[in-house]
């Protein structure tokens, strides 16, 4: 069972034993969790390694994130930056050093609960889009925290759209500088994190104006706050954006800049510069630009995203068997929630899921890496459809890591409402990653753009099939595809091959369909920009059932690659089986829709689903202690590992504002209520 | 356009004019706007009412909710403490009494944000479980305030299962008292509205032990604070229980009751008594306790759960004529989002959904009021329909409520993420009727029962067909069914019969599918229960498939009944029709499954719907005016009636605490940060 460890509960004085409902649950194991724990750390050393930065941030109450549910946002804020601050000086100490692996499980255990991560995002920009010289000035000074910086792009009236922002720097030969300036109200910097109260530079994103010309985006650092008494500088209006549904640690901003003076050399001029004399040069090529949007995408699914669901999971699932309701027959005892179908309905397919996701992601990750090698040789042949797979999974991620999430909460029932569960931060926290780097309609959109552009390129104009090479990932778009699905009973569900076919033969069809659409609506006189608008509703369609072909797919070789570990192997199976079904259930219009699958096949599907989750929920708990969460990181009175829910739950919420600070109420209102019928008499 | 004062933009002085953008969606009225709010309202003289109520309300500062999304929860509570008291007072100044349309029209233009709501649900328990004598003592101590009390039902172990609650009330003869006690942690009351911090009495469910024996649930009153200092009583431990997801304004608390000692009198005894003796009667049915649980769902659809949805629309509907987002062609203007396909596409589904609603919650309460009257005159024919009804439709309208309102948050971008926009706290309030008064699956599948047991009246226990008398919601349970749809083309859907016929066709066949699964399963040896629960996805399925019928069919019927008013039965009939295929379209699968629609037709339907888009977009901004919501009410940076989005969040964020409450950090941690380096040179 490993390092005991990740057992520690919080130091409650009355929890001194696992409850007998969540420890029966460990008794039976059909497969070896601490191998398990390994393979999802990707190597027994780095879970070693993983707990030892754990058992350090564990162990330094500064750390702590106990009182996180009752702060207000301005507290919130405050120990955010303590708590980095005192991680600057362990690290310090330990010889963690930016970028190691230490320092991201440090991040894991506590939750991203830090401040200035921007900052890092500023020091990547920097990285890809400054000179050398640059790059020399500026790194130190980020890495000493010397200044503090931010990213500033999105503005109050712009998001996605970049063309469509209106900061202008406008450059001013005479003096060698630009001058940066918000000329309207939505053009104020709105939404960057680590600027409302805390960064005194910002790598602001503007139109560049130069003699006379605009030459569209670039960024420019501007200081914003004085590095003595850390006041707005001259010209500067800054503030914070206020409150939010999550990510009340964070202290986004907003940023007004009124004709704020910068030297020419702070335009970051890798691709492109001003000389003195106003003459602009674009220098080598834009497209590595790109690939700093692709890499946040990439690092948010395992850093961000996906640990919300599983802490989620491993919440709700613990209990599940803890709580019990109502009988399964009458004046029979009250039964364990997880025996219930509709519970397992609700909380397995979540399960499955975030295991989907989990190899999803680190194979993305492994290509993204690959394919930035590649680059770096000026190789940019796998750049679209790094950027179209990167695009497309970021959205299927974080939408059904949204989905998932909301329904732990929810089959939590009440208790899912209290923030002491854990599990609305969870929800509130994840549901931003729909929007952020890339709203997620938008990013199916552009995978929609590249699948189209490859079905075309394979067949044609109009219906003329040509062997063309398409990438790994549209490759069965060449394939010639099944128009039945052979399957004759249940168990032939349980086919890896059987079901990654049955969704490329979807995902094939719909692609098809929204490129014939599109065709169609311009024979009937409509241009592309038209005909595109009026058939993205199809578009869309089409990208999600790519991606849940590709996920699929991932998950059935990730599979292939555990021949060596069978007890490992055939649980992950039923996860990867049930993934599958789950996704054909819940899209089985477009599996009917052609004939594919019939009325008669698809209840065959929903048999082997529903076998399906009766052998998974023997395994359930072992599934969700894999994940390796301490108590500390997943603070939840509901999820930790002893199980004991209800003594939490009552423990904690005494700790509560609501039942320490008195209650002024009284005195002023209730009194005078409960009493005013006393005068009358 | 009616009365001006629902255009009242909060007073703010930069704001002078309507934006352009908005104003000219209103510059062609294809129906009159005001006759549409007179037909929402039930009549011109409700709006009338209505206003006059409003206008009292937002001219009163002690009213104003602006500073709301500022505020922490025990600031929340005491502002909603405050206006409750002030309410009071105007009240009784202006002879507005308990259940007047007056006070009901005050709680929805305050957005119910007062407190003591639970006060009522103890009054409307005390009427229907009390005897008259109780009644006589009790009502007018709640109606003059001279007690505060809540309804304690829910432990912290147990919730939607009324025979597993712990809490008891052993009957002592030689004291005549009963003694009530929480044997354990998990007996503790947890959940009950205004208990925390407010109520000095409790309406508490437990289990009546007299004379040794167990007799189920009955309901005592039981006084928990003093009401000279409002201190807790002997034996009496309560408390809040903490932070919550939302209703923050309410003081949701926890009561552990250590033998505390009531008089024989507080249990409420129309229907049961004990005698002095310990002797205990059964009086009448128990049946008519049920009811109250009813009337509290149906009551919600419209005072709590809907208008959230519709204000939701309008937040999102006018933000999305005001935003402008890249061009739909090169180089052209950006335009407004609504223009979209895809934003069409995410919104007017919940427009039209919220339409549905309105109309299917205003005939429930009707059906409702005929059946009490029915009941009160000891006809309890109708209670197992209504109470089926009522469970499915508002598990379906809170389920669909939730997912529109959030929808609609996210089709706000960034700003949906912003508790200025408002949308967060409708999306956290939202989501907990999903959860109360009977959580949702739980619903689903008390309706399933009805069903099964209707289904299987008729057509007796494996296939032999009987015209039995079906209450009329599943009188189409007997109807021979269609085997294939007629329609062949997009505009044969868009007849009222064809799609309620298809939505016919589906509910009976997945309530035949459940009940023969069911069937089968007991044929090879399961008893009923085991059965039961194996076969409860299926039922789930089939319950909501129901409902949404039911819906379906109720909007079409509310049509037919505005032969006098042809523009607005237009438009409404397209919401009606775009509620319907919206609903099939989702739901795919379930037509495609037996070939009542083919693929084909599935398509056809897709084209009426994205040409249904395009028509009701033109009507969008009226159609969310038609809500009436004052801008007070809204309480939205993002939704007011003027469109001035950028002015007023910008605005408003100047008065967050995190910008008005100064920054200790910055000398505790940033500085220190900052200036560690300066120590090393």
């Amino acid at each position: 069972m490993g390092s005991p460890v990740h057992r520690v509960s919080l130091g409650d004085t009355w929890s001194t034993q696992v409850h007998p409902d969540i420890e029966s649950e460990r008794y039976i194991q059909s497969f070896n969790v601490e191998r398990l724990i390994n393979i999802l750390d990707g190597g027994a050393q780095n879970t070693a390694l993983r707990r030892k930065v754990e058992s350090i941030i564990h162990s330094d109450p500064e750390f702590s994130l106990k009182d996180n549910y009752f702060m207000t946002q301005n507290e919130r804020y405050e120990a955010a930056v303590k708590r980095k601050f005192h991680l600057q000086t362990i690290a310090k100490r330990q010889g963690w050093s930016e970028g190691s692996p230490e320092l991201y499980y440090s991040y894991r255990t506590l939750s991203g609960d830090l401040a200035f991560s921007i900052h890092m995002v500023f020091l990547k920009s920097l990285k890809s889009l400054g000179s050398e010289e640059q790059i020399a000035k500026w790194a130190p000074l980020c890495n000493d925290f010397q200044i503090i910086a931010t990213y500033a792009q999105t503005e109050l009236g712009h998001g996605t759209y970049l063309q469509g922002l209106e900061t202008e720097a406008t450059y001013d030969a005479a003096t060698q500088e630009f001058v940066v300036h918000s000329p309207t109200m939505t053009a104020t910097k709105w939404w960057p994190g680590d600027l409302g109260r805390s960064a005194t530079h910002a790598l602001v994103q503007a139109q560049l104006i130069c003699s006379g010309a605009r030459q569209g985006m670039h960024a420019f650092i501007v200081p914003i706050r004085s590095l003595q008494d850390h006041t707005p500088l001259p010209g500067v209006t800054v503030g914070d954006i206020g409150p939010k549904m999550g990510f009340h640690h964070i202290d986004h901003g907003f940023l007004r800049l009124d004709h704020v003076r910068i030297p020419r050399e702070n335009m970051l001029s890798r691709f492109a510069q001003v000389l003195p004399d106003g003459t602009y040069l674009k220098v080598g090529s834009l497209q590595i630009n790109y690939l700093s949007m692709v890499v946040m995408r990439v690092d948010l699914l395992l850093g961000e995203i996906i640990p919300m669901l599983q802490k989620a999971c491993v919440i709700a699932i613990r209990y599940s068997v803890i709580r019990h309701q109502s009988s399964l027959r009458p004046s029979g005892p009250e039964v364990k929630i997880l025996d219930y179908q509709t519970q397992q309905h609700k909380l397995l397919p979540q399960l499955a899921t975030v295991y989907a996701f989990h190899f999803l992601a680190s194979n993305l990750l492994k290509f993204f890496h690959s394919s930035y090698s590649a680059i770096l040789n000026r190789d940019f042949s796998h750049l679209p459809e790094l950027h179209a797979l990167s695009a497309g999974i970021k959205a299927l991620v974080s939408d059904l890591c949204l989905q998932g999430t909301e329904l732990c909460r929810r089959a939590c029932g009440g208790h899912g409402y209290s923030k002491l569960s854990g599990l609305p931060s969870l929800v509130s926290r994840v549901t931003a990653s729909c929007t952020y780097e890339g709203e997620n309609t938008v990013l199916y959109l552009q995978t929609a753009r590249f699948l189209v552009k490859n079905y075309l390129q394979v067949h044609g104009s109009l219906g003329s099939t040509s062997q063309m090479f398409l990438p790994k990932s549209t490759a069965y778009l060449t394939t010639p595809y099944q128009a039945r699905c052979p399957a004759q009973k249940a168990a032939d569900f349980l086919h890896a091959k059987l079901y990654t076919a049955a969704w490329a033969h979807v995902a094939a069809r719909l692609i098809k369909d929204s490129a014939h659409h599109l065709q169609t609506l311009m024979q009937s006189g409509a241009d592309w920009d038209e005909a595109w608008n009026q058939s993205t509703v199809l578009h869309l369609q089409a990208a999600k059932a790519h991606c849940y072909y590709i996920s699929v797919k991932n998950f059935t070789e990730t599979l292939d690659k555990l021949e060596n570990e069978p007890a490992i192997q055939q649980v992950l199976k039923r996860l990867c089986d049930l993934y599958a079904l789950h996704s054909i259930l819940t899209n089985s219009g477009d599996f009917l829709h052609d004939g594919f699958l019939s009325g008669t096949q698809v209840d065959a599907v929903r048999t082997a689903y529903l076998n399906l989750l009766l052998l998974i929920r023997k395994d359930a708990i072992l599934l969700t202690d894999a994940f390796d969460f301490m108590d500390h990181c997943l603070n939840s009175a509901l999820g930790c590992y002893d199980g004991n829910v209800y003594e939490r739950l009552f423990h904690w919420a005494q700790r509560s504002p609501t039942n320490t600070q008195g209650n002024p109420a009284y005195e002023k209102y209730i009194k005078p209520l409960l009493q005013s019928w006393r005068s009358k008499l």
